[in-house]
């Protein structure tokens, strides 16, 4: 099911900058029993995002209504806000009014709780005004994601241009090292997700020592735990990355039963 | 007038990459007289761009049909290519068949020789992977184009992360110092445009002395003549910069005339 402003459609305009210029910002959550996961939290990022792009967001309201259609039914659901449609050129003009699409595919089957992950060979590159921002230019997650096609592999690690660990094709990564949580800075490239904010308050809340920086990938390597967070996934344990097995962790569980 | 896979519509799928990702390349060039100038570098282009993507380009008959059902008007020719519709994920599937866009818009009135121009605030981020591809992750370009309003400025030019001079924001950027022409490397950002390629070789043809490279905003400003191109516009001389004047050049004029 898909809803653009509100109204059940299938297509957007070629017009709007969202095909054009990947001019928009989304959101990627689970809706289960009727009730939009953490949806205080994606709104506000999705809000904070579109205002970091210049974008006037729709209210919260009629994202309210427009998930109210979807019952009580589990899905996985999609938001995504384009700057809207307008004329040729870079250039938004003024007063444009955003589109809000809100789209549902089904929950993955048989969650995972421990994978084996990679390291990409594609970096990230730094863009300072774009990073932390889940926008639709998503050339980089692409690449990265077309890398390997094993499906006993099930995410990609991914590096900046100067060699520091920041997160996965679609997660974000966190490690621990020496009984503190390391969570990758993200001002420079990355996506700051909802699921980071909660591991982060979350463990400033049970008292975990959480330090935030440039880590390469000798950190990484030398890590008692790995683990992956996104809103569809939960949190994967990484069991296996570069060749390298991991013991089953306890903070990785710690953590799932404290996002749960 | 948009087609579609050579169907009039004027609507994607919500769920075609090119909308979701950013997956997708285009082009943009002058049609006139029934005649899509300089095709064969277009084709040849966008093509190039398609396979740097893994994207399978539709075969060079199929926009030639579309573009004979332009008829003998004269309009700017928007083509997009995206990887397609898929299913939820980064990771396109396998055998996925490209969507193919073309549509019209009106040629631009009175065109310009000579502008005014700007520095933008926003820098380039350094990707090798993406750099000379015009791909639909156009957010950079967005967020510079929207730094002024001033109808009195008709282009912004971009410096990377470094501070090297790289392009316009629509437009590629030439100087001529020491009666040299100055080409800014673009292997880790920028486009690389038809019109780019144009001018590198009709100087080739005509002698003119050419160096591609990394060249700081202070070789600008010590510049001769600082000239712009697209396929729209056509060539652009700067006669003003960050408060600074410059003469009408011989070199752009010159340039102007090979092109045409």
């Amino acid at each position: 099911m898909v809803l653009i402003n509100g109204m059940e459609a299938d297509s957007v305009s070629v017009h709007d900058r969202g095909f054009l210029y990947g001019d928009g910002v989304f959101r990627t959550f689970r809706f289960e029993n009727g009730i939009p996961l953490h949806w205080d939290l994606q709104y506000a990022k999705l809000s904070s995002d579109c205002n970091a792009l210049g974008i006037d967001c729709p209210p919260e309201s009629r994202f309210r209504e427009d998930l109210e259609k979807f019952g009580i039914g589990n899905f996985v659901v999609k938001i995504i806000v384009t700057r809207g449609i307008g004329a040729r050129g870079f250039l938004p003009e003024e007063g444009m009014v955003a589109n809000r699409l809100v789209m549902t595919s089904p929950l993955p089957e048989n969650p995972k709780r421990e994978i084996v992950a990679r390291l990409c060979d594609l970096r990230l590159s730094h863009q300072p005004r774009l990073a932390g921002i889940k926008h639709l230019n998503r050339l980089e997650n692409v690449l990265a994601r077309s890398e390997w096609r094993d499906p006993g592999i099930s995410e990609g690690i991914l590096l900046d241009l100067e060699g520091n660990v920041i997160e996965g094709t679609m997660s974000s990564l966190f490690f621990f090292r020496n009984g503190r949580l390391h969570a990758p800075d993200l001002s420079r490239c990355g996506v700051s997700g909802v699921q980071r904010k909660r591991v982060l308050e979350i463990g400033r809340r049970n008292g975990i020592e959480t330090v935030t920086g440039h880590f390469g990938i000798e950190l990484l390597m030398d890590a008692d735990e790995i683990f992956l967070v996104n809103s569809v996934i939960g949190l994967w344990q990484v069991r296996r990355f570069e060749g390298i097995d991991w013991d089953k962790g306890q903070m990785s569980a710690k953590f799932r039963e404290w996002l749960q």
